[in-house]
């Protein structure tokens, strides 16, 4: 925890801050191991403090390391604690994660230091992954495996997308929790990308896909199969092969130096030649760590480049509409050299 | 829905405002029935107009009424519509729910109006219960009665508090959802209010606080009860009883016209007075509806008076550390003459 604030003190001196306000929830779990709902970090160039209230005393005792700790009353922001910014002139604020009036109690308290409001300097520290938290991310990528290989076992016809749906959070929260709304979409629901669940009842040819993922010590896992309810007809087999070569082609292309428009052109440009381009309306791919979506975006639009520590899904898909839609995605790292696929379960097509 | 708006555009014609971005998801879903992530309103003293992105633009067509609706691109903050807000001389944005960041991106496009940092109108509107809303409460609060009833059947020495409260989320999941993480705390760990579960198994004679809630059709319950792992010590008897005449007293005390406070008073003030004061620190009790915690705030330093339509809990509780804590909480709708109990759940001390 102490060298990811010492990271983050030497972004501040480049950025030319004399300190930050940090209130994002993720970047607090990311400096100082803190779990709870209201908590404030205050970093400056020398120090880093965390505060929380009365409720949180008993937890933040073994939870938070790393920093300095005090307890403040119930709105950490109406009692802002104005001798932590003392003698800073530029004091920055996360604009993405302060409300407009929490910026306005620490504006009517703090004399002295400017109040800058800045983008989002933790959440880039948190993009390159650790070896520590590669683990845990693979040990959430493994129950998600598991869980993804027990309930195959409840698919066929006459079962409900809830029924798996359930079976899936029930099993995840056993070892942890359920990192996002589960997606469970059968034959013409697989067709919207985001469509969650239903009641809607498997029949025989559905495309199902499952877009799940859980948390384990504070870290996320994201992967998407596509399986069939019996023999699937010969369109959704083609857009199935389209889609497992469109994202293999976007794998192979995963390794530093690699630009985030690259990877999403391997598969998009593969896709786009066999006339599916119209229906893969989504990017490729985003990181994963403490959030489900972290940076670096896999888009066409992206500007990044990938560099050994970060952690990316790829997840190509085609939908057509009234006919059903295939997602594969799979969750990898950086290396130094390519990419190693944290993600296990089978990408053959699945006639179940 | 609309009648909704319209309730809001008469207060915006007492603020002096001539419109209002509205951004809190309670708040949208309140004034258009909004269920998804990604959503924006603008309200102008003739106008509602919903916006939100592609992803849920077939989502939108039968949830969203009451409204005219627009799909922007993915980020409504940094594609504002400035149409929708032409001609406005005061537009409010709500403090609470809107970032730092996003109101630099509205300032940047909109030309003419002048923004305004506002309170939660919406959240205020929210307070005052329609009949159907609290017809949902109350559905609500019946599951979370049937789970709790349940799950009794499973409370024994050796079961771990985590076996209990995902037996809990399970049952929740099937009817609906989780409405704010379970409490389930047993022994030492119920003189923690706000402990959660962990993996401590109940031993004989202890005190098991079960603090749950689900929500349906967008609607939350929270009730609380303290049950006995077979019988209890004299201490943990007497702290029982005087919990539970303390909220006795408090639900008496539930009517329009009566202050927050003396409903506050009334079961603080007894438990004082039997020397429990100090170990009573949390308020008394809270607004329920689209979230967990909504006004009027059940607490001493309150200025709220209750009305008819206030849905509120009533939940003293007294936690002795080393030895346990008893809470013991009702949802209440305040009537035209008094209250009316929405839970359901006995109330007599359960040794089991």
């Amino acid at each position: 925890m102490a060298s990811r604030v010492a990271r983050l003190q030497r972004v501040l001196e480049s950025e030319k801050l004399d300190g930050l306000v940090v209130s994002g929830a993720a970047n607090l779990r990311y400096l100082c191991g803190y779990t709870g709902s209201n908590g404030m970090m205050v970093v400056t160039r020398t120090r880093a403090t965390f505060f929380t209230d009365f409720r949180y005393q008993e937890q933040i005792r073994t939870e938070v390391r790393g920093c300095a700790k005090r307890v403040l009353e119930r709105d950490l922001y109406a009692s802002f604690p104005v001798e932590a910014a003392k003698r800073l002139r530029r004091l920055g604020v996360e604009q993405d994660h302060l409300s407009v009036a929490r910026l306005r109690l620490i504006r009517k308290q703090v004399r002295g230091p400017r109040l800058v409001a800045v983008r989002d300097i933790v959440r880039e520290l948190r993009r390159t992954k650790e070896p520590a938290e590669v683990r845990l991310i693979e040990r959430a990528q493994q129950v998600t495996d598991r869980v993804f290989a027990a309930v195959l076992g409840m698919v066929e016809p006459g079962v409900s997308e809830k029924d798996i749906a359930l079976e899936i959070e029930c099993r995840f929260r056993q070892a942890g929790e359920v990192a996002f709304p589960s997606i469970v979409a059968s034959g013409p629901n697989s067709a919207k990308p985001h469509a969650g669940y239903s009641t809607r009842r498997l029949r025989r040819g559905d495309a199902l896909t499952l877009d799940i993922g859980c948390r384990l010590s504070g870290y996320c896992s994201d992967m998407t199969r596509t399986v069939f309810v019996g023999r699937p007809c010969d369109d959704l087999r083609q857009m199935y092969e389209a889609v497992l070569e469109a994202q293999r082609r976007s794998l192979a292309a995963v390794r530093p130096g690699a630009t985030a428009r690259a990877v999403d052109a391997a598969c998009r440009d593969y896709l786009t030649g066999l006339g599916f381009g119209h229906y893969f309306r989504h990017s490729t791919g985003h990181g994963v760590g403490i959030e489900v979506h972290e940076l670096p975006g896999l888009a066409g639009t992206s500007m990044h480049v990938l560099q050994p520590g970060d952690v990316v899904t790829v997840e190509p898909g085609v939908y057509v509409p009234g006919l059903g839609g295939i997602r594969i995605e799979d969750m990898v790292l950086v290396t130094k050299t390519g990419c190693r696929n944290l993600t296990k379960s089978p990408k053959r097509m699945l006639v179940l």
